[in-house]
Order: C-alpha cells, then sequence, then structure tokens
C-alpha cells in the first residue's frame, strides 16, 4: 500500500478512491478512478495485493483484441490475483475480513447446460477480469462473489495465490488428459503455460515428464524446475520425423500424453506423431487457427486430440498443491513491480519483451 | 456350394481341394488352392456361406498397398465373412459342427500392454485377414480362434452375419464418441462407413441423426435408412462457414458428436466448426495424411477429436442389433455373386465402380 | 380452473387469490391461500395445470416426516408438476407467457463443490419443494426460477410433463449405472420407481429388461409396458438363492445392472447375488436403514453398489423421451382428480391405499 | 540356494529335483519334488528367490479352504514371487536367462468376455499360483509365461519384487477408486492389506491419508510409514456415531474415499457413514458373507460401493513406484526364512502368529 500515492483511505472512503489500470488505447494503460459495483449479498470487497500479467493481458495492450474478443471501451486490465477480505456481504458465511484469499476470475451463469453438467468453463454467459467487455481486477480493490475467492492456506503467500491462476491452465489441461502414475508425459513448449503444466504434471503423478523447446535457455529453466529430461529442437518443419525418434530415444517407453503448449504446425505434428497408440495429446498453446497437420494417422492409431479452455474448480487444488509443497511456484516469479503509473508501464514492457522474464509480478 | 465347380468334397478330402481367391498381382485375382493350417485345440475349420467386398480389398486388388501395409508374396483377400462350423477343435466347448458363426477377422496377442488392457485392436502383433503377409477369408473353407467365431441368433442370416464387419466400424465409432440417448449427431459423408456409423448411433440410441453429403442419391439411401435429415453440400471449401450455419439450422439444436466418415479437410473443417462447445469431432474415414483444418479454435471450445481403429469386442452387439432388429443391414447389400473365377472379377469390378454398389456380396 | 371455486381472477388480482394445499396437521390437508414471492429477474410465475402424487407426500401426510426431514410448520405438500407460464421476469429470455412447461422442483445454491461439479442433486442447500421448510406445488401459482421451467414439446401433454418428475429417478438411476444396448438389465420392484426405471431402461436402449416382484398384477402392468420378462417371486429370503438361479435362467445371459426399487433386505441379497462379475447394483428404493446382505462376495466379484439420490439435468432427456415416443407414461395416469378441498383428500386416499393406483394426478 | 540340502543341479538335471512346498493335510506342509511342466514357446523357467507368505497361504494351511476354494489333492503354496530366469521359450523376446523378474501369479484365458474387455482379473478361467487345483510358487523353479515375468529394474531387489503381489492389491483398489491428488483418503484397518492400501493411495497422490485400526501397535506402524494421521477405535459396534465424527474432525475435510481393509460390519459401517455425499467406499478386506450395515442412508448420499478382486496390469506400475521411490516396502518384511522343511514349518507358524510380523519372506 501506499506505492505511487494509489493507497486509499481506510476509514470509509474506499470506493471513491479506488485505482485501477485501465487499458485506454493500444499501447496505452493509465491509472485511473475504478468504481466499484454495490457489495451483493454473496460478495465481498477485496484489497488486491498480488496480480500477475499475462500473455493476454500483453495481447490486449498491444492490439486491443484476443481471439475474437475485441476492446471497444476503456477496460480495467488484469486477471490473476491475489488479496485480502475488506467487506463481507450479508449470506457470505465462508469470508471475514482480513482473510487472504486467491481469486478465481470467471463468473459463470449458472443457468445454462455447461454450468449444470459441471463444465462451467464453457458458459456463454461467463464474465471475465479483463475479457471485453468485463473489467479487470489490476486495481486497489474489486467486488467479487465469495465462492471464487479461496481462502490461503497458512503457508502460501499472496504472490502463490495469484499464481493459481496460471497453474490452473496446467491443472485443467492434466484433468482433462487423465495425468497420473501411470502416464509418461511429453510437452512441447517451455514457455510460461509449458512450464505450469510441467508443474502440473508431476503433481499428478506423472511417472516422466520431458519438456521440448529451440531455447536452451527455456530448457534450462525447465530442467531446473523438475523436468525430467529435456530435448532441444529446431523451428524447421522437415525435422519432425527425425526429432519424433529423438524424443522416443529419450523417453525411453510409450508416451502417453503429449501437451502441445506452442500451438504450431510443428509442435503439433510432432506431437500427434510421437504419441503412443491411444494415447492423448491435448493442445493448450493457441497458435494459428489452421492448421496442417498428420491428424488422419494419429486419429488411426486412436491418439485422441483433446482442447482446453481455461479451467474449472481448480483453485482448491492448485492451493493445495502449494500447501503441500508438491508444486513450487516461487520460481516462476522473476520480475515485480509497485502499482504506480510508470511501474505499470515498465512492469507490461518487461513482460512484453519476454526474454528471461517467465511471471511478471504487481506487489499493491 | 458347386457355384463355378469350386465346391469341395464333403467326405473328408476338403482340405486338400479347398480353394481361395488369391491376389496376385495388381488387378489380377486368382481362385487357386489354399491349404488350410492344422487345427489348434481352440481353433475350429469353417466353411465360408458369405463374403463381403471391403474398401480395403478393393484398394489391395488396385494397388497391392493400403495405408503402410505392402502385399509383396500372393495373398488371399477378403475379410467380412461367416459361415458354417464344419470341425471344432479339442478344447472347444462353445461350437459344433453346424453351428452358423460371424467371423471377427483379427487374432491378437494376448501378451502386449494393448491387449491386457482391453484394447486390443491396438495389439502391434494383430493377425488380420488379407492385411499382408496374414491371408484372408474369401475361400471355401478358413481355420480360425473359436472365440472370434459368434454363433448367429435363428433369425440372422449368414450374409448379415458378414455385415457384422462393417457394421462393428460403426459400433466402435459410436463407442469410442459415447453415444446415447442425448447425443445429437452429424454425420459427414453417407458412404459405406457414414451408412453403418449411422445405423449404429441409432441403436445407441442418438436423439438425431443427420447426414451430410456431395451426392443426392446416397442421401436418399441415407434418409432410407433412417437418418433425421440429410444435408446437400458442395465440395468448395470455401463454402464451410456456410454450410456449418446450414447444418446448425438442420438440426436445430446442439450438435454432440460428429462423425466424418469422408476424411476430407473440407468435412473435417466443417465436422470441427459445427460441432458444439464441449463435443466431439471421431474421424472415421481415412483421406489424405496431412490436414489443415481449424484444429485451434475446436480445442479452445473443448471439442475433442477421437480416432477410430477398426473396433474390438464389437460382434456380440452387432449380433444383438441384428437380432431385436435395432439394425437392418440386408438393404446395404445391393449386389450378390458366386465364387467362380469370373464371377470373382465381376463382383470387384462392380465394387470397385461404386455407383449404387454400396455391399457387394459373395455367397459361397 | 374454476375446480371447487378456487379458480383465481385473471384481471390482476392473482397473487391475492393464489389458494395451495397446505399440510397443516397429520392426515389433514386444507386448501387455503399461499401468498407468492416476489418475482426475481430470473424468475417466471407460473399457473399450475398437472401435479401428481408421490409417495413421498404420502407419507408426510401421514407421518409429517420423510428421511430425516421434519414439518414443524404447515407446509404447501406436492412437486410433480407442470402449467402455464403467466408472467416472467425481466432477464428471463427463454420463455413467454402461455408457454408450456414441465417443472424441476429443486433450487440448488451454485456455491458448493457439488453444484460446481455437476452433482447439483448432492447440494446441501438444496431448496426443494414440499421438502421442510420450503413449500411445495400443489397450488393455482408458483413462483420458480426460469432454468427449472422447461418447455413442453407440442406432442406431450401437461399432464406428461409432470410425469417427467418420477421419470427423472429412472432417468438418473439408468444414468449413474451406464445403462445402454449391452446392459442386460434386472429390476426389483414392479411398483412406480420400478416402472420408471424399466422404461427408462428401454429407453436408454438396455438390450433386455427382466422385472421381479411378488404381486403378479403388478407384474402384469410392467409386461403391458415393455418388460422383456417378470419373475414372480416369494417374500421369504430363504428363497434369495433358489430365486436367483431362476432370475438368471429367465435371463440367460449375463445380468450386466440390477435395480433394486424396493429397498429389501430380500430384494437387495437377490440383487447382489444376481448380478455378473463386474456388473452393477444400483439401489433406489429406500428402504431400512440397516441392511443385512451379502456384501463381501458380491465387492469379491467387482460386482458394484451405486446409489442415487434424485436427479439432475433430467428435464430435457425425460421430455426428449416422450416427444419421440420412446417412453409412454400416460398408462401409469390411473386416477385424476380436481382441486377442491375434498377431491384433494380423496386423491391422497386413493394415493395411500395403493392397489391398482400407480399414479394419481390433478387437474387444476 | 544350499539351504537345507534343496539345492538343485545346475548342469542339466534341474527338472529332477526341483523340490516344492507343498500343502499335504491341514497344518502339513511338505518339501517334495515337484515336476515342472514342458516349457512351452512363451514360457520362461525361472528360479525362486523370493516368496512371500500371504493370509491366504496361512488360511489354506489352517483349514484347506479360502472363501469357495477347496483344496482336494496336494498343492504347492505360495504366490508372492520374484526370481531369475534360467530358461526362455522359443518365442520370447522380452527376458534372457540372468533377467530378475517379478512375477504375476494369474494366468487367465484371454477367450472369455471379461478377459477381452480389459477386467482379465475377473476370468472364470483364471488359473492362478496355489489356488486350488493349481500349483503354487513356493519352489525352487518354475514354469511361467513370459509375459506375466516383469524384468525389475536394477535398484529394486528380489524381494521387493515379492512384494508386488501385496502391494498390487492396494494399487488395483486405488485404481477402482480412482485416487488422485484431489482424494482425502481414509482407511478401516492397518493390517498388511490397510498397509499396502495406505502406500498405494499416496503413490497415487492422494491429499491426505488418514488409517484406523483398533491396535496401536499396528497404527504406530501405519505412521512411520506415512499415514498423515492415525485415528484408534474400539471394536464395540456401538461406537460407531461417535468414531465418525471423531474421525471426520482429524481429517478436517470432506472423506472422498475410504477403503474397509477389515471387512467388519463395525468397519464397514463406519466407512459407508464417514464418506462424503458422491464418495466412495471401496470393500478390500474380505470378512464375513453377510454384513449388517447401513447402506440404504450412504446410497441416498451417492456413496458407491466398489469391489475389488485381485488385481489386473499393476506390475508395471508397482515396479514403477518401487524404482522411483514413491513406495517403500522394505519396512514391510519384518522376517525372513530360508527354505528347509524346519524354516518353512517356522516361517509359517510366524506369519499366522501376527503379532509384529507384516510379511514373511523366503529367502530360496
Amino acid at each position: 500500500m501506499g506505492k505511487g500515492g494509489m493507497s486509499i483511505d481506510d476509514h470509509g472512503e474506499a470506493k471513491e478512491e479506488n485505482m485501477a489500470a485501465w487499458l485506454v488505447a493500444i499501447n496505452t494503460l493509465k491509472i485511473q478512478p475504478f468504481k466499484l459495483p454495490t457489495l451483493g449479498p454473496h460478495d465481498v470487497r477485496v484489497r488486491m495485493k498480488a496480480v500477475g500479467i499475462c500473455g493476454s493481458d500483453v495481447h490486449y495492450l498491444k492490439t486491443l483484441r484476443c481471439a475474437h474478443f475485441v476492446v471497444e471501451e476503456p477496460m480495467v486490465i488484469g486477471h490473476e490475483c491475489a488479496g485480502i477480505i475488506e467487506e463481507v456481504g450479508s449470506q457470505v458465511k465462508s469470508l471475514v475480513p482480513g482473510d487472504r484469499v486467491a481469486i478465481e476470475p470467471g463468473i459463470s451463469c449458472w443457468r445454462c447446460d455447461h454450468c449444470k453438467l459441471g463444465r462451467y468453463n464453457l458458459c456463454p454467459e461467463m464474465k471475465f477480469f479483463a475479457t471485453p467487455p468485463v473489467h479487470g481486477s489490476l486495481a486497489n480493490q474489486i467486488v467479487h462473489p465469495a465462492d471464487l475467492c479461496f481462502k490461503l492456506p497458512d503457508n502460501v503467500s499472496l504472490e502463490e495465490g495469484a499464481m493459481c491462476e496460471p497453474l490452473s491452465v496446467g491443472v485443467h489441461a492434466c484433468r482433462r488428459a487423465n495425468i497420473g502414475p501411470e502416464t509418461n508425459v511429453l510437452i512441447m513448449g517451455a514457455g510460461p503455460i509449458g512450464l505450469v503444466t510441467m508443474l502440473a504434471a508431476r503433481a499428478f503423478g506423472a511417472s516422466r515428464t520431458i519438456i521440448v523447446d529451440v531455447d536452451d535457455h527455456r530448457l534450462s529453466v525447465a530442467k531446473s524446475l523438475g523436468a525430467d529430461d529435456i530435448v532441444q529442437v529446431s523451428t524447421n518443419i522437415q525435422d519432425v520425423a527425425e526429432e519424433v525418434v529423438q524424443i522416443q530415444k529419450v523417453m525411453g517407453a510409450g508416451i502417453n500424453v503429449t501437451f502441445d503448449c506452442a500451438g504450431f504446425d510443428k509442435t503439433m505434428s510432432t506431437a500427434l506423431s510421437a504419441t503412443q497408440p491411444g494415447g492423448k495429446v491435448c493442445l493448450v498453446g493457441m497458435g494459428h487457427s489452421e492448421m496442417t497437420v498428420p491428424l488422419t494417422p494419429a486419429a488411426a492409431r486412436e491418439v485422441d486430440v483433446v482442447g482446453v479452455f481455461r479451467y474449472m474448480n481448480t483453485w482448491p487444488l492448485c492451493l493445495e498443491f502449494l500447501r503441500s509443497g508438491k508444486i513450487d511456484v516461487k520460481p516462476l516469479i522473476t520480475h515485480r513491480f509497485g502499482f504506480s503509473q510508470k511501474e505499470v508501464e515498465e512492469a507490461f514492457e518487461t513482460s512484453a519483451r519476454g526474454g528471461n522474464a517467465i511471471k511478471v509480478m504487481f506487489n499493491l
């Protein structure tokens, strides 16, 4: 608090002074007042303490769009977050002011078939932080449903709480691919998504995880985070067949599940070809829309392709992984910034530059 | 029997005289003697009565290859078959001479992981009729394991028994896609595979089945066989988006599962785009190896792609469907031939020509 | 309408005059005014047209309790119902006044783990019609969430719509037991629950359904409704072993799933013993708390026991079954009454007497 | 070798001299010659090095029966074993003489539905070591199918290899109950089966495992082996309700799966009552046939009961758990004996006495 003069008065005028980082134009973020909605009976008001920058946040900043979503009005950015409860609605029994919580960013409708059938991540009415026209959470305070705020175990920090969001992508992918102690896992791509997927796969008990990338720095990070082995490859799609042999030799056993965390024609071709009959390829990375890949031979070996969209019901499991130490996300946090106009700009530039930045985190 | 002078002596010299249709060179089938192997304790000797021609048989005849299999030695053709038990091995208790049986053509090893885990269709040691170097079943008699010979119910004919093989492809696809009374099914392609898949989907209780093709004759056959609705489309890949809208309008509800029984870039693009979030696309048709398709947006809606390879454990269910009348395969048998050199040639020409031929059947 | 002078004014004073059947003491139902709650933005107001009597309604009338629920304040009875939309809340887009709807009676919280994980029937905060302290639906009008009101297909009557509730029990049981075309089904008990389970099993494509009871009238009803075969047994628990042999002989094949729709030690013992290795027993009937049954030998054959509690997401499927004619519930409706004090009393007496009464229905 | 003069000649006369422990009468084991069958093309001949004593072995010794199996002819005892390959059949490619292997004791038929459907443990034709009339493996040498002999990783000892058999029971139970990182596990009974189930549950990633017993020594062993918590209870069935509260308090969260590894009315009652709605009870322990338990209230909370019979496809996973160190079975081996007449008698007495003996192992 108090960083950059953006702190709020604790004596009752919080709502008027609440500030947030608004995406107002391409490459333009402004810290401006953000009026909070009325606190509903099942809502809580949370003082944000840690907010991470996601690749999609950067994408919105650079282009005002992401997939088919377009920013048409100024929008508060940010969706990987944790904070401290300030106030609870009249019906909230699970939380009290002072509780430290990790926040799940999407509010689903609970009236559509997807919600009722237990796949609320597919809800067409989903209101998701920083997905236009819904505001995000890079703000001093937000109002959110209590059931999407998960109390942190004592040994889990607020920053780690904010990391539940990217980690959830890996956890959801592992659930969809049914990872367990009998699964040999191959991961294509050692970027942030590849890394959280690798951490999750290990926590789900995968017997062996091998990670593939073109970049040796990324691979060395992956190795230090626990990958059983790493394989460096080229970007040349002609090399797929040869690299499949190389990867299979490193695994030394059938590859049951491959996560494509890059989403290129080449990575997906390798994924489809390297996975053993009856296995699964899980497409996590979002690349080009059209893909040219050897889908028929994979299907003829009953290698299935499973997709992932965000996540559902992942926070309790992420927190359990963090509490028990099965996953340590702290090494992923490479840069930290305060919540001033200047630092917000620097933080996004750092994240956009990539390089050795994995996760850039705001401490509010 | 007695057709074309190829009949065998019923008084004990059967083995010496056994004749079969051998693929000896491109476009060359010859009826020649076929020496039967010794009858093992768990085997039966079966007099073939009905053998259908499959597209893969025609493909071997035209090219001596299919997928990665190559015919390098003369090989007996044929694998869709039913017959009558002539002799049973010393340990066989389930069958007696005179029993009418439908025959599952693949013998798996039962020692590999796939066999032990209940996915024997993926067995790398599989010995499958008319898949080189294994001989097929277009012969007067064959020797086969008793547990792959399934007794026909009284009201199921030998020709219907032979149809269990192509029907099994549809049944296995429906199992992999988990078809049931809550599934709205779209089928791309009204060829033989599309038709058996449609019949199977209906027998699995699919709430609604719609079939798509470019050919109006095929579509009218599909309609007469029970499709709830049909949609005629073009071969022009530019039309995918428009046709998806058209198909979805005909369905009038979410499409839960799409079977691509054609395997073209266009049919697979339509399949991926038309299926609702959380649904499945099952790739049954084997087209080109490389496919250019919108895989990423499908994955981002958690539309999964499941493959199929042959089938497993399908004969009992096929026979139950035929017995109960839930499926009637008789209308699929459009042409019949005897087992003479001339008729074998004519039959394969008829099947190769396509046109209004769906299933061409030998009566031996 | 107009039955028993209980009709309401259609010109705007509906709420003041709304009448309902109140359970006020043991064996005492009174038609009295029932004040409707305010219509929320996602709610609808429905004029009730058909309400069925359930065994639990009768149980509450006779004892003021059911399982661990106790009626401590006067409570409106009834929960099997259908009606016509009178008014819709400001946010309701799926329905308009005049729509005929079947009504799912339970409102879950959508904040607990069970709701979020897709098993909302296990929600501990469930508000369920006529389960104290929540009022039921035997009333002129009710207010209910729009997403729990399902539009009837044109060819489905309001009475059939009300039957979706008991039918849902059978549908949910079939889902939990994974009934499909490869399942031979045994049903213990030909009461209302046994009958709806049998109808549902057939609609899920069960290859064969056999139903067992002590009462030959019930069995003849079951046969007329489509059971493949029936078996009459005794109430003497000594006869279990012998009856298992008898039942297995009638099935003539392995029994994959047995539904115990009675819940006695004897029926459950038969269920556990008759089901083949690897099969399932689904306990639908609620009998005594403690059961003395051969659980160990069943477990040692990997016969699993699955329980059912109410249902979830069943209305769309029930309506599809009724629309398509896969299920006909009309023969289950054996008695009809109007909504006057006298008729309400008579209707409950009829239902309580049992005999040839299966479903007693109010037409309001 | 050489223990008790029972060793065999290494120079070619092995088969004549092969000795085994024969169960010849109640309480009477005799070391006598055991003629090996001919080595088939897919078989191997194995020199036994480590054989453990199972509770069922002791039961056969004391009563000549176990469940419905009766020893009617002298039978070689023993089925938990590992050894070294001496000779391989003509078709065996996976093993060579000198390989150290853990041995799966059951040979299934691979012709019945259960085998083909991937549940070979339910095969009615199963030939299982030391289950009459099939001989066991407490012998100098045995002949066995190569695909049931699993090569030991370098860091896994022969004794640990023999432990794969009891461990398989726990692994199979965990698979049937679908244990993973989101499962809070309760285990009733800290005997050998309870302990291997606890070890397996931890290796499957169970978030928390609590074990319950009446014996404080057993509980302290369980704690030292990794149980997160232990609860000591009484044998008095009146105490169930109170103990359920106590156990749930210790867990401090919902119990998702309970393994009843004792099989008493009391333990099963606790299991059924303590498990949360939607959870599972897995009955591993084999007690009395008839059980008097609160099955109805459990079913009404959709607590399912799943059974286990032996195991299938567990050896590769057990060896992976031992190799990786996820499971350490060495502390379970409390006593060791050689293979002389006297030591065999002492070993069985030690195992029968129980006390601090968990696993009694022969070193041959």
